[in-house]
Parts: C-alpha cells; sequence; structure tokens
C-alpha cells in the first residue's frame, strides 16, 4: 500500500507552502524574488510583459478518474504556456493557486506539484508564487504565466491580411477523440467494475488529451527562421473558432482545404471506431493546444522547413467568412457553435 | 421581483466575456492589451514588476449568506491590492477568473463584477484578462495582481534592523469580530428563521469584515514624506504571526506595548459582548488588511503626522522572539499558532 501522510502532519497550509516552495527551481536571473514574500518580484527588462490566467475545476475541466494527477499538474501549466506562446511571447514566471479537500493525501499532491515542475523545466518557467487553501469540493488550480517579447515582435489575433498563408501546428481532434475513449470506458467501468480498460491502440490520442504540450518548439524554430507571423492564437477550442476569432478581429476572411486538414491516422481511426467524424473533431473538438497562424507569401521559403508546420489555406478578402475547399471541389461554409 | 436573466440568455460564456470586457476601463497607458486576446500586454517601463494572486472558495473564504456579493468582489480585489501595497509598491493590473454554478443570476454577476470594478477604480488598477467557467460547486475568485515600484523603494519583510521602529495602521481585530457576530446572526437565523438579525452597534466591525480596504493611501503618505520602510507585511492572519514573519525572516526580535496596541472602541465592546479578547482579537483574527512595518528612528519625524498610524513598539536583537510589555510592565511572549 501507497504511503498516505495527511497534511496536518507536515505542518498544515505553512507545511504545505514551505514544501512547495523548497522544490521550486528558478531559471531566470530576472526573477529576484518567488516565493516567501507579499509577491513575487520580477526585474525590469527592455521588453513587453504578456500576461494570462486560467482556472481549472475537477468535475468541470478535469476528471481525476482517469486523469493521473501528475498529468494534470503538467497540463494546467502547458494550457498557460501555450497562450504566452501565442503572443509569440517567451514564458519567463507562473503563480500556481491549488484549493483541495482533505482527500488529497501529501502523496497526491507531491504528484502534482512533480508535473507542475516537470513542465517549468521543459518551458524553462519560474514558480513565483501563489496560494494554498481548503476546498470542499474536490481540486481547483489557477495558473498566471507571465511572459515576454519585444515590440517588433509580438503578434496578435486581429492583423492577419489578406493574401498570407495560414498555417497550424502538429495534428487535431486527437485530443479530443482521446476525451471520448477515456469517457467512454469510464462508462463501461462505472456499468461493471470488473471490466478493464480498452485503450490499447488509443496511446495516441489519450496523450494528446491528458499531457497536451505547448508549441514553445515553433516559436522558437520562427524566431531562428526570422518570421514573425502576422497573427497568431492558441487552438484551444478547435480550429473553426479559432480561424475565425482571427477572420472576425482582422477584418478578413479564410479559405482552408479538406486535403490539408493535420489528421494523424490513430485520431482518424479511433474517431471512425466512435462513429465520429474526425475533421468535426479536428474542427471543433479542442484541447490540441497546437498554434494557429498566418505569415505573409514572402516568408513561406523561410518557414518551409519548419517541422511539425502544416500550410492549410489563406486568408481572403471575405469579412468574418471561413470556408473549406473539399476533394470534390465544392466549398462549404465553417461555423463554430457560440460564435 | 428582481429581475433574473440566465447566462444562456446573454450568449453563454462568450457572451458573458463580452459583456465583462465592454465594461472595463483601462487607466494606465502602458496597458496596451487586456481582455481581447490570449493574454494581456503589458508596456516596459523602468521599474520593478511584483505580482500576487489569490484564490477564493465560497464555503471555505466567504459566506454568501451574510456577504453582500458586490462587496465581496470589492474585498477579492482589495486583499491583492494590500499584498502589492505590502511591497511598497503601486497596482497596476489584475486578471480576474470567476466560476460559478447556475445558481448565479446575471444580476449577481453584475454585482460581481460592480464590486471588482470599484476597487479598481479606487485603487487605479486596469482589469486586464482571466477566466470564466462552469463550477458545480458555488463561487471561486482567483485574482492576480501586478504592480511596479522603483528598486530603490520596494519593501520586503527580511530587512527590519535592531533599533527601528514598529508601525501599524489603521486599527486590528475588528474584521475578526465583524465576522463573529455575522455568524452569530446567521446560527439565530437558521435555528429561527423569524428573528431579525442583530446588528445594531456593530455597522463598524461587520464593515471591517465585508468591505476592507488596502492601506495605499499610506503608502501615497509615505512616498509624499519620503520615507521607504526597512520591512512592510500586510496584516492578514493577525499582527502577531505577520510580526513573527518580519522578525524571522529578518533575523530579529521585536517589543510591542500593550497600551499602544490600535483597537477600535467598538471592536472593544463587540468583542466583550461575546466573551472575547479584543487584544486576541487584534494579535490573532486576521483579514484586518492593515500594514505592518518598521522605520529607521531617524525617519520618525518625517512619518509621526501621517494620518492613521501607530508606533506600537520596536526592533530589537532577540532573534524571532516577539514580547508585548504589559501597562502593569510584566512582559508576556507573543506567539501564533502554526509558526
Amino acid at each position: 500500500m501507497e504511503k498516505r501522510t495527511e497534511i496536518g502532519e507536515i505542518g498544515g497550509e505553512f507545511g504545505l507552502i514551505n514544501r512547495i516552495a523548497s522544490k521550486v527551481q528558478i531559471y531566470h536571473p530576472e526573477t529576484l524574488t518567488g516565493i516567501g514574500d507579499d509577491a513575487a518580484v520580477l526585474a525590469e527588462n527592455q521588453e513587453l510583459t504578456v500576461v494570462t490566467t486560467d482556472l481549472l475545476l475537477e468535475g468541470i475541466h478535469f476528471d481525476l478518474s482517469y486523469t493521473p494527477i501528475r498529468h494534470l499538474g503538467y497540463k494546467a501549466v502547458a494550457i498557460n504556456i501555450s497562450d504566452i506562446a501565442a503572443m509569440n511571447a517567451i514564458p519567463k514566471q507562473i503563480t500556481v493557486s491549488v484549493a483541495l479537500s482533505n482527500r488529497f493525501s501529501v502523496e497526491a499532491i507531491d504528484d502534482l506539484y512533480e508535473g507542475i515542475r516537470a513542465a517549468c523545466e521543459n518551458y524553462q518557467v519560474d514558480l513565483v508564487g501563489g496560494d494554498t487553501s481548503a476546498s470542499r469540493s474536490g481540486l481547483v488550480i489557477s495558473i498566471t504565466a507571465i511572459g515576454s517579447v519585444s515590440k517588433d515582435k509580438i503578434v496578435r489575433r486581429n492583423t492577419a491580411q489578406k493574401g498570407d498563408i495560414i498555417c497550424s501546428t502538429g495534428d487535431l481532434g486527437g485530443a479530443f477523440i482521446g476525451l471520448q475513449h477515456l469517457e467512454r470506458e469510464k462508462s463501461v467501468f462505472l456499468a461493471n467494475p470488473d471490466m478493464q480498460p480498452q485503450l490499447e491502440g488509443k496511446d495516441y490520442v489519450v496523450s494528446r488529451q491528458l499531457r497536451p504540450e505547448a508549441r514553445m518548439d515553433v516559436i522558437h524554430d520562427l524566431r531562428a527562421a526570422g518570421v514573425v507571423p502576422t497573427s497568431m492564437i492558441d487552438i484551444s477550442d478547435g480550429l473553426a473558432p479559432e480561424l475565425i476569432h482571427i477572420c472576425k478581429d482582422s477584418g478578413v476572411g479564410a479559405v482552408i482545404f479538406e486535403d490539408k486538414m493535420p489528421i494523424h491516422d490513430q485520431t482518424f481511426l479511433a474517431a471512425t471506431e466512435l462513429n465520429f467524424s474526425p475533421m468535426t473533431a479536428a474542427l471543433n473538438g479542442g484541447e490540441d493546444y497546437e498554434l494557429l497562424f498566418t505569415v505573409k507569401q514572402e516568408d513561406y521559403d523561410k518557414v518551409k522547413n519548419i517541422s511539425d508546420l502544416n500550410f492549410i489555406g489563406y486568408i481572403d478578402a471575405e469579412v468574418g467568412k471561413v470556408r473549406m475547399k473539399m476533394k470534390s471541389e465544392t466549398v462549404v461554409d465553417i461555423t463554430a457553435p457560440g460564435l
């Protein structure tokens, strides 16, 4: 049996803060003060500061019956880093607030912060503050990420131009299909606890759901290539709503091509098994945390060799309209519920 | 009957964000981008950036049965501003994330943000981002505040020196005693719903609990006086634990005087009515959000006329020890549970 330590045994909230603080690593010299004072202190620099925040609640945003808590910690950081990446910025610091009930052992909290620390190391960000408290109703995680970017490199979502090439990173729809399989296996298990989860051949889509990565690699590749996108957004709600955001905010339209849509083989098979359209998963599934951006046509030669990049369409002048050209040459309007 | 609009009627989460964003006011020219992109963008400046965050949960940190939701919005901002003030910094931006169940009407959410906006106006801070989501279990509020301060003015909690004068703002213990009266009236009401709340003569202590202010006024007074405290902390958990924090972190001790303790007349009476020690409320009650700081003796003449400031003791060399000199001339050790 695994060891279980009650939080009271390590000195309550103060003990918990010390425990968390003692394991925090600082990567940036400009992080002058982290945990241990009223507020974190970040040194000045010559760049713009960007800040983003996310609030995650058990039962709404995640289900611990099939989510390893360490992965949850990693993902909670990654989705904030993804927002920083979408500004073409470099993440520097995060604050992490956590509320939890006494259902959680110290080992579980250690696992959560192990995932948070793994993400901090991977993305080279400093955990500089936060808050821990009791909760009557499951785990709550709130993360704020701060990054920086020089004025000439910042990329917003309202600056796409007619003629620009539309690029997306990685592949789409996997995280949503992974979630559907996890939910299906949970239902089967609840109906019959003797059943073992049937997730063979679903490893890729399940990992897309449980442990997404922010695409900082592509941000660094774009910098190395000397290219600043003309607009950018991260794909948290599916390609369709994100592209509609860019088009509406920029006062342009877009055409994308069915045969350019990046859908992984396993996403295709696992979606088909559920009688779900792989294309719908890619367009409206969400949680892929890939980047969607536009570049000027003359920058194509500079970005064409960046790995894991797809050129899926172009920006046109029809304001707010996103259309997909099918393999059959017919053209369909792309919409997103709620937009 | 008051009008009740369901959140679905205003277009769900996107409608809610637009509703919030449309009422946000920007006070600082360096706030380049607020709500409406992946992350808020803050222009560079020549100062240090400070950041602090708090996570508040219904049933743990607040009770809506006696807390007007507008006051709650105000308080949630004020307690973060108080942390920025405690660094001797000027607050500039906040992010606000809120999770709520469908128990809350749009009018209730409007009230919450009305309080948040009132605090933003009072403290001159820009609401630059956040997150809204569903909740299965009551209201959750997470706020991150960002401020700035030049390197020569920042004040930490580990820099008090032997001989410094200990100052505290306002009066102490009121918020805790107010809470006890609110809880008592709630119990009476639950036992007998025909009873009316008996809070006459408790207006001051109740307002200390429900609508505390961050002491930015004193920060501005100190700047006008040309004084930088040698250490500072905000009093969120009571004078005793905060002074012990300063002493332990600074490697010093402290002596405070019983007859200098700032306790409001109503706090004294309302505590006595509950057979509660007013001094214990002041030392260990918490939630007053006053400032505790130390100044060099030679700065006394510069700060002595700042209004609402109390000189309650001095720093001595006995590391980590905080003692109180009683009117009777006896000396007692001051401790704080959990420290």
